[in-house]
């Protein structure tokens, strides 16, 4: 697969999949009890990987030497396989549990099988045997008294919690990845993102964010196709806009359901759907006092939940609000700031009152990323300080922490417009500005400010080594792609990305009946995010590991709670629009008791949809039923078998 | 168990469990074919049950001689547990799934293990064996022509569905039976329910119900309490009423999420939590063209699903909905007549006058139980229509068709008199009249009037057979038990039960802010309603199979969408009272704003309690968790055996 292949100490060559850099300054004696470990028989205790040492490339004093090159033998990745639970298309064509004993009637199982797994596949397996290696009896990390171990404790989570093991990455293919970018983004062409390579080469996780940018994309063209009228003939009558409005939030709420289904469909099809997860094992930073597992009986930290929720409802929960009462207060002086200086240039124009008029804005805009960027390492700080056993659990918690606090950010000025200011007209020009500028300054930061720093990296790499191409044109020699490879920034999950899509759905959903045109901007905006992205994941960022995920996780929640917002927000700004006060002149009652059922019918419309389409597709439901069935019926079998057998 | 054991043809001595009738001139053949296939070896295909036809009584020539006895050797009940799944108790406190290969190890295995099922066990084993014994290469039923067979066919539900098999019933045991209703209704206590006993006797759906029933009355003891002041000291101001309703929804709320919990904990210690649900049969009424089950590949009748939906959609949904408009008509109707009929007596208030005062109150309720009544048979022959093929989606289909027009016809004129004719006084007189009444009449028709019943027919067949003395102090032998209980009422299930609890629910939540008093009256009437429903099920039914149930299924949202729409009630009915708009007088606009902002506020407060309280208790989580750790573990270590053998 890769262009080189290594030669470990047994004198067997391998093909190196992952690298883990240890800390330059790491003693040898656990260098050399780590490897022990790592090469060790399944039987004794250890992973069975292949490992080596790195050579110094082109003999630098300053690049670090502890580099170490992971594989192993197809007869392990084929057991670690079965061990992760992967599910592969069997020869009848439905999804199925590997096993090494029946591997030969799995579809894609050719001849001894070594290019049945993906090299994504492959590092994941790697990665998720070097995590379950665990201590024996070691009390301690070999020349690291202080790295404590007991026995089932995992040894990289220990070492990495320790600052021994730096990090641990997936090596890039460059073949298959220029292929993969070549089909992806390089060419122009108007067909759909190819999600079964992404997942080949990058997991489920990431293949099912793209397979959602793109649902996403396409789910929100008929919403943009009718608001272009709105724009080009300039519809102000809110009849139109009541109508858009319905369109939009019966049509949010449909979207959001069908992606399930999508989602389930794809998840099938990639085998992640009905994959059992298997026992989580506590994050690297969790501590406690040292007990016993309620559920393994292994020996591990444990930590009272009851003191954990107590951080979370009596320091979290609290600061969190806080937050939101500053950012609503420097929102305030921003409103302030503004009618200041719209006074001030009403009183007197001139050119610098006219400057001044662009001052609040700027100053609030820098304000709010300061707040934004000061927020995200707070959260970060109490949610790892909230001590959560499981790294599913803290993801959650940081989630859920990061969208309050963004949500209130991005829409709270746009509601206090709306419903205190009750100026629509500015609502929508700032609903515009706030769109287009987060879009561009997003689509800077996050691919081309990379690419550039990575660029220069590139650059004064390949200086060094003497060696006048880029990356792009030539194929380096193993040392030198390592090296490379470790120096590039390191993917931190889909979160940001999600984040993205959710607050644009917010613009496009939240106020659709005032501004129309957000749905276009979004579509637009998606396209080259798709190209951006895509770009980012190839060049920019080091391989990620693949995640097994079976749907967008908690993703699906918050887009749900958004939809449920904009029913809420739409009806409310439909009930107070003049030309709906005009139709109820004589009394303001009858408006708003109005107003008020047609939002509780969309609303009981909304759960009801949700309610009556199911989540997974039809034939998916009869293929899980069906391989549930005949695991029972297999079962019944023996236990026939053994009966009549114990009966002669 | 029972007092008497019966011989079967080979002359061993077995303990009748079932008793199945068959129609009085069912020929012989079949009768021959039918006991031949229930006697026959399961590698045969059979079902391997005892059965014999039982003797007639006292020779009178006019009863059924087609009664038949099923029992089964303990060995093949226990082979029966393991097919159904049963879990029970291990020796270190678990549930686990029994297997007779390690029976030992289960807590209450001793012995040969004759002790260790539970009657209502082995009769649902029976039941489900019965069920799933399928025809071989008969075309027909063998003296049937008729009655078409096909290889794979449940012959049962082929019996049933022609009429052959009249019923099949689980019998008392009367010893049981006696101890089960003295520990439960017939002595005075203060003690819980024996909910442990009920479930031995009765199996765990209705159990369940009872335990249900038993929540609902402590949870609405604070309501009750804190009801009893408004009552005694007449407080009339709307403060008070306010603190009462927001408690109320909040509360609502949390009983309902710790009701799951509460019924997780049941289910777990039941072992029906875990419990796989076996492939489920279609129902006897199901039918279509003869095609292939996808799930099972057995042949079947095949109903395209599309035809069912828009059988649901274009006939079932307008039909409900135009009985929801009659019967909106009907009340309307009754309105202008109590109208006219005011307006008579004021005009010249006589005699005649004030009797005509209470017509049409009168017709109303007789219209009503009318119309309720065709209903329902509508509701059924529809469902019956609509051709589901499992009885479980038939079920849900039909609870909710009932639901909806009981809901509609217990509440609308509620819901007029409140926010149409705005009048608290005729509500809160109203609701207390509707609440009264409806708890009377339904106390009699379910428990007086068919234990009447019951008892007249006991007494004619007691006479028949020239003995004097009643059921309950002497004991029959057998064949007289199995008469008399072949004669007894059907058990419907618990549906009417749940109904009833709904509707109860509805006028405790509902209008919660006018009526506080309606808890205790519903406290009041739910522990005369456990003595009833008690007595109904040991003395007027006959013993109906247990089923195997998780929790309570669909009531559950039932009664979470009643706490939704009380939310939205009691919110207007407190915006809407002069109090209230006492405080915003000079603008109606704020009132509503505010209200409307309350209303939103307490239904996110439900949502985010709903998702914050975990579904199932902590310790439970932790064993479902451990066990399916171990699984996974000794699966991984049978492989690792596996592999080291063949490596050898």
């Amino acid at each position: 697969m890769l262009q080189e292949s290594s030669v470990d100490g047994s004198g067997s060559r391998f093909t190196p999949l992952v690298v883990a850099e240890l800390a330059p300054d790491t003693n040898q004696e656990t260098i050399a009890w780590l490897l022990s470990r790592i090469r060790d028989r399944q039987q004794n205790g250890g992973a069975e990987l292949l490992v080596e040492q790195m050579g110094l490339g082109v003999a630098e004093e300053k690049e670090n030497p502890n580099m170490f090159l992971i594989g192993a033998s197809w007869q392990r990745l084929l057991a670690g396989a079965e061990e992760i639970g992967l599910f592969r298309e069997y020869k009848d064509g439905s999804m199925r549990g590997f096993t090494c004993a029946n591997k030969h009637n799995f579809k894609d199982f050719e001849g001894d099988g070594d290019s049945f797994l993906s090299m994504a596949e492959c590092q994941h397996i790697i990665k998720h045997e070097l995590d379950t290696l665990r201590a024996k009896d070691e009390t301690h990390v070999p020349g690291h008294d202080s790295a404590k171990l007991y026995p089932g404790k995992s040894i990289v989570r220990r070492l990495q919690s320790k600052g021994i093991l730096i990090q641990i990455f997936p090596l890039h293919e460059n073949e298959e990845l220029k292929r993969l970018s070549f089909s992806w983004y390089k060419r122009v062409k108007l067909s759909l993102q190819p999600l079964d390579e992404i997942r080949h080469y990058y997991g489920e996780g990431q293949a099912l964010y793209f397979g959602f940018l793109e649902y996403f994309t396409f789910a929100l063209m008929p919403m943009a196709l009718i608001g272009v009228p709105y724009y080009l003939f300039d519809w102000e009558d809110y009849d139109k806009y009541v109508i858009f409005a319905a369109f939009n939030l019966v049509w949010c709420t449909v979207i959001l359901e069908f992606w399930k289904r999508c989602s389930a469909s794809l998840a099938y099809r990639w085998g992640t759907l009905s994959r059992k997860k298997a026992f989580e094992e506590p994050r690297p930073g969790f501590h406690g006092v040292l007990g016993f597992n309620p559920v393994t009986g292994r020996e591990e930290p444990v930590y009272p939940n009851v003191k954990r929720q107590l951080r979370v409802y009596l320091v979290s929960v609290p600061f969190v609000l806080l937050c939101l009462y500053v950012s609503l207060y420097i929102m305030m002086i921003y409103f302030l700031m503004e009618g200041w200086a719209l006074s001030v240039h009403a009183e007197e124009p001139t050119f610098w009152t006219e400057v001044l008029l662009y001052i609040p804005s700027i100053i609030y805009a820098v304000v709010i990323e300061i707040l934004n960027l000061i927020y995200r390492y707070a959260a970060e700080f109490l949610t790892e300080w909230e001590n959560h056993r499981l790294e599913s659990s803290y993801q959650n918690h940081l989630v859920l922490k990061v969208l309050v606090f963004n949500f209130f950010n991005c829409f709270a000025s746009l509601f206090y417009i709306a419903f205190v200011m009750h100026d629509m007209a500015l609502l929508r020009q700032s609903l515009a500005t706030l769109l287009i500028t987060s879009q561009i300054l997003n689509q800077f930061m996050e691919a081309f400010l990379p690419y550039w720093l990575q660029r220069r990296r590139n650059k004064k790499m390949t200086r060094k080594v003497q060696k006048r191409k880029t990356l792009d044109e030539k194929q380096l020699p193993l040392i030198e792609q390592v090296r490379l490879e470790a120096d590039m920034s390191t993917y931190l999950g889909t979160f940001d990305d999600y984040l993205e899509l959710f607050l644009l759905f917010g613009y496009v959903s939240l106020f659709s009946c005032v501004y129309p045109l957000a749905a276009v901007l979004v579509v637009l905006n998606n396209i080259t995010e798709v190209y951006s992205d895509a770009f980012k994941m190839c060049s920019v960022f080091k391989r990620p590991f693949s995640d097994p995920a079976a749907n967008i996780g908690v993703w699906q929640l918050a887009f749900e709670a958004m939809s449920v917002i904009a029913v809420v927000t739409n009806c409310s700004l439909i009930g107070m629009s003049p030309q709906v006060k005009a139709y109820f002149q004589d009394s303001d009652q009858q408006l708003i008791f109005w107003t008020v059922a047609v939002e509780h019918t969309l609303l009981a419309v909304k759960f009801i949809l949700a309610f009556l389409i199911p989540d997974v597709p039809k034939h998916i439901q009869i293929q899980l039923a069906r391989l549930e069935y005949e695991s029972l019926e297999a079962l019944k079998k023996r236990k026939m078998l053994e009966a009549s057998e114990l009966s002669k």
